[in-house]
């Protein structure tokens, strides 16, 4: 997908020179930043708020698979994950720092895709790089990623504050990005088996969107806010549902029903995963890498969200002596595990 | 160095449970950090102060080589680091977050000793570990922190703001770092060719020190404070007293002339360089990872530092057409060029 034939050595630069190169167009919008690169450590005033903190590390072969994922959508989806846990708290991110460690089969034009998705994912949160550091690396790419927010005392929301009667909400929905990956991986195995055939990615943008460019829900704070509903508590679904709703109810205290008919699938991801002979409800428990935010609110606001489209009710929390549990389509309860992804690679 | 004989797999405890157990003992110690390790984000509340964000990024084979660098004296080295950029701002650290990327042939017991030599480092700047990411990777160890900082808006120094008529001043000494990397680099070298053979490393406890175990200077914003003395620009020496003193003339719009009777060298760094046929000199202008602090003064602060035994006066800020030059004990001028580290290397 890069359209670059030129190519660039990153030796005819040396470290100082890649850094100004790539950072050449970084502009500061926000007020909050009082000095972004170019010193020893960037300095940040957020006037009597509280400073939020988030930090992700991103490896090459662990986390993305070059073969699928272009540099512009990595560098988009990295920075987005890493604004996803600013979200999450209900803060807003302003700044962010960028380190990279790179092998010299990288070309300059092939950094300035990547840093070029990254600007984009900025421009959209409406972010400042502020700072990082730049290294070369004995084999592939890792990217590490600090993200830094604001948010007064009392709109902060944490993971441990869910309490008993309180309704549990999700955003958008869930499963996408994880039937997207199986798409990409089956695309990427007939290609290696037969190079000539092109892959079959048609009417499949949305599941592919979710994975390749994940929206982080900057919206969600602002609207909460607007509709007058601070969450008793947050979380952003990375590793998938089952397993974010467990740090929630574990560090709460609680326990909490789920019901798998209220869980917000879309009919593409619903598909898709029957192609895959994958259980739809397993790939949104399961699956992972929505960014879609996960939250408790007292069941008193239930007015307030009720008519949202972008909210769905999926649950409500019990006492801790109730469990944790799924209640089938069927009626049936079970208790509810965190699989994770290595799990779910083998499922029917 | 490593006394442990058992070895757990990392595998036994998966990401969660390793996190879990190498944060363990992490303890909150600054009442500004409201929220550490266990959510989304960390929560910082620097009341009213500006917030002072760093990062780095060591990579195994690029920054560190485990054949001579402890693990614990890496995790050490990884924190000091990163503290030393927020103390080149004149601020204090508060908090660090720690991501790791780390292959199956580390043990659960090596991580133990790389994550003790972390926390011996926050205990002594009296930081707090509020996150971080753990992840593996394919091949080598790669450590990024963040460092996050605090001080009033007066109190910040920066890079650009030196002026002609100041005096350039830097803390310790320097150079050290550098020819005890060399020691280690030789012994490598005779252990490799002649496994039997002991490494011969009696008596260079400093240089070894400066390599293995540096310190950031935690002392000198206080020390400054103390004396009355706002510096007018700093930065630290992790490059070379040669390219830090560059940045600062560039970005300040100046010039300077440095001294090289007044360089400070230590005699064990002074001793070891001739003993490698190495200039002490360049070592002092070119080998780098000294973190010391380089700043410069207006002079009518001269007479509160003069008798400081931890600062030495080594130039003065010139107009910047007199250009950046380094007079020489015989009293030549001649223009001052970062070497770094590289070019070094080949040098008699």
């Amino acid at each position: 997908m890069l359209e670059n034939t030129d190519r660039t050595e990153l030796s005819s630069l040396g470290e100082f020179g890649l850094i100004k190169h790539l950072t050449q167009f970084v502009e500061i919008k926000n007020e909050s930043t009082i000095k972004g690169i170019g010193d020893d450590a960037a300095v940040i005033d957020f006037k009597g708020k509280q400073t939020i903190v988030s930090t992700d590390m991103l490896v090459e072969g662990v986390h993305f698979d070059l073969a699928y994922m272009p540099l512009k959508h990595l560098g988009f989806k990295s920075v987005s994950v890493n604004l996803s846990d600013i979200y999450a708290m209900n803060a807003m991110p302003k700044q962010i720092t960028i380190s990279l460690a790179i092998s010299s089969r990288f070309s300059v034009e092939a950094l300035e895709e990547l840093y070029a998705g990254m600007m984009m994912a900025c421009k959209k949160h409406n972010v400042d790089i502020v700072g990082g550091d730049t290294t070369s690396s004995k084999s592939g790419l890792v990217i590490s990623i600090t993200a830094i927010g604001e948010a007064s005392s009392d709109e902060i929301v944490y993971r441990n504050t869910a309490k008993e009667g309180d309704l549990l909400c999700v955003t958008g929905d869930l499963g996408g990005a994880y039937v997207g990956l199986q798409l990409l991986e089956r695309e990427k195995q007939i290609f290696l088996e037969s190079p000539g055939v092109q892959p079959d990615l048609e009417g499949n943008d949305y599941i592919l969107e979710r994975q390749l460019k994940p929206e982080a829900r900057k919206d969600i704070p602002g609207l909460l806010k607007k509709l007058e509903v601070k969450p008793t508590s947050m979380i952003d679904i990375s590793d998938g549902l089952a397993s974010e709703i467990l740090h929630i109810t574990t560090l709460s205290n609680v326990g909490c029903n789920l019901y798998e008919e209220k869980i917000p699938i879309d009919p593409s991801t619903y598909n898709m995963a029957r192609e895959f002979n994958l259980d739809p409800t397993v790939c949104a428990l399961s699956g992972g890498e929505d960014y879609e935010l996960l939250f408790t609110i007292d069941q008193a606001d239930f007015p307030k969200i009720k008519a949202n489209p972008d909210i769905t009710i999926i649950g409500h929390v019990t006492h801790i002596k109730e469990g944790v549990n799924l209640i089938s389509k069927g009626g049936t309860s079970m208790p509810l595990t965190a699989q994770g992804w290595d799990s779910l690679l083998n499922k029917k």
